[in-house]
């Protein structure tokens, strides 16, 4: 038996990601599809390049979505820097920290690992100690911590790798297009998203951004890129060569899904779409104390887009959950890790950052708690 | 300035795929997204899995979409398969076979490919004398080679392969949904394909399926594999683990795509979809050579869904390829390697296998030659 086509409820997306997709995004992906080098589809290939670029603020060339999803932007930045036996600091605070240790230690770096608490930030002075007995080729952190809703500022960090000598790598997957992130400003040389958090698109293409030091360091590699895939070299030439060179048939309709997702967030301008965040975060927070509810990360370094919701005492933390998703059709993430079973997280990405979801969550919560 | 919204033109998608999208298609991707572990989801992933095996005729429990294209695939079935120093036998008969080639380099394995000329077949005596000195891990060959038009038989090529103690591996990216691929019958232990050719889904996710024998080649590593995006341990556990194991934010529109396309192949059944590409390709076939235009390929090898049209003496290729484009909204493939500038790559595949375009591509040939 054929089964029927899919007919998925409409939930309101309130978890660590997807987020839900403004309706101009899933009309973009019903346009027809090119083939992936007609000369129509290079030139959308430009436009997400150029405004990938004012995203991230930077004037990086090497600017693209991998075709895949965040997970692979991470993966493509770790492998293409990363040669067997190659030092690498990684700050480890966090699920997402882990799978950066982990996919490096995949590529056959030598791993030091600078660990925080979860819920903590990674500081400057814990990069610094790693620093003086490791002479890494890079330092990687996670900006903004999916699975603890911790904001870890870079600056500082990025300054004393550079000191080192070593390449500064950012996980940008939950930060980009939620909070400032100025890839230029803070000198990071490898950054990479998802296009399906605050960006505010479908799942599955992974935006990323090489700076030319970062290049420089491809190019004196002695042994291939691990990964075909994900070779810069090779993608490089698809995105931005000349003439075009085919490396793999890009992912065309989850491209122009990403098209229309950067125009609106550009339409909205960074500086709005960040206070947007900002604000509904903030009124989620004041909305939670008054019912009493805590939000696990101290004030200085919450996140905005990603709020960990401690389970009140004797409260079934999956039962509510499923409740908010069967009665209230609102999605709101488990807790992973040391967090599993304590927190609920409560995104409010892109689309999904609205006052109408703040409003509809809380009420949810209440009427459950 | 930001650009405008996408507005492609509609083409006939004629050349080595992507293939147009079946209308139901594009509708099942504006239905709602889902979160990638909801109860509603998982449902969906399920019946994706069940219309995969039927699609790829195997009981084989790993059957899923991996969420890349075609060649990450590929790199999926290599990549958990080959451990530093394997070796592997790999027939290369165009440029795909090239590209398996590269990427089980890039995975550490001694390669021994097995060459004959484009627009030849692989023959089992070849592989015969190559495992004669060689004692590989894996042979792996590419069915139907989109670069040349080509089918290679593969039943005695996967006999030879497993009397020597190894592993098959198929590249099934032009001919699944086309014409028959019977993973079991021919004891196939790893096959990849893609959305966006005979399946007629939207580019961007890559059907694998791995036998229980190549389950235990995984389960007896040594080295871990070098991709965590692909690592197929746990992949298995998000796709049909107990409880689903959070491992990447699956390309949620992608797979309802994909699951309308499957739908679409099984409503219509596997023997008369292929007998669909046959005809449509015979028809082809007859009107060129009333045209008095020659496909590239002696008629027993020749593929049904991707046919390789000789430029006449004095034709220029490139002209006549964007003329079809640009006067005729019709985009077919222009020849890769030795075959650039010599062939035109007619694609009838999927969804735009049919009577119509066979007729347009042969008006508009008429046309203009």
């Amino acid at each position: 038996m054929t089964p029927a086509t899919v007919s998925p409820p409409a939930r309101n997306l309130l978890g660590p990601g997807p987020s839900n997709v403004p309706p101009s995004v899933t009309e973009a992906m019903q346009r027809p599809q090119l083939g992936h080098l007609d000369p129509a589809y290079l030139g959308i290939m430009d436009e997400i390049q150029a405004m990938l670029r004012e995203v991230f603020i930077t004037e990086n060339e090497v600017t693209f979505p991998v075709s895949g999803t965040g997970s692979a932007g991470m993966e493509f930045c770790l492998v293409n820097l990363i040669e067997p036996g190659d030092e690498v600091v990684i700050g480890v605070n966090g699920y997402f920290g882990g799978r950066l240790a982990d996919i490096a230690a995949r590529s056959g770096a030598k791993v030091t690992t600078v660990e925080s608490d979860w819920g903590d930030i990674i500081r400057p002075e814990q990069i610094a100690t790693a620093l003086e007995t490791v002479k890494p080729k890079l330092v990687a952190i996670v900006h903004a911590e999916t699975s603890t809703g911790v904001l870890t500022p870079v600056e500082e960090i990025s300054r004393l790798a550079h000191e080192a000598g070593a390449l500064m790598v950012l996980d940008t997957v939950t930060s980009l297009g939620g909070c400032p992130v100025r890839i230029d400003d803070w000198q990071i040389d490898a950054a990479y998203s998802a296009s399906q958090k605050c960006l505010g698109s479908a799942c599955g293409v992974a935006p990323v951004t090489l700076s030319p030091r970062a290049m420089e360091t491809v190019a004196k590699r002695r042994t291939p890129v691990q990964s075909f895939y994900l070779d810069v070299n090779l993608l490089q030439k698809y995105w931005a060569g000349s003439p075009r060179a085919y490396h793999h048939t890009a992912p065309i309709l989850m491209n122009y899904a990403l098209h229309e997702a950067l125009r609106l967030v550009l339409k909205e301008g960074l500086e709005a779409r960040w206070a947007r965040h900002e604000a509904n975060h903030r009124a989620l927070a004041a909305g939670l104390a008054e019912q009493g509810l805590e939000l696990g990360t101290p004030e200085a370094i919450r996140l905005w887009q990603l709020n960990p919701v401690r389970v009140p005492e004797g409260v079934d933390e999956a039962a509510v959950r499923l409740a908010l998703l069967n009665e209230h059709n609102l999605e709101v993430g488990p807790g992973l890790g040391p967090y599993q079973g304590k927190v609920w997280r409560i995104g409010l990405m892109g689309y999904s950052s609205s006052e109408e979801n703040v409003d509809r969550v809380l009420a949810a919560l209440k009427a459950l708690l």
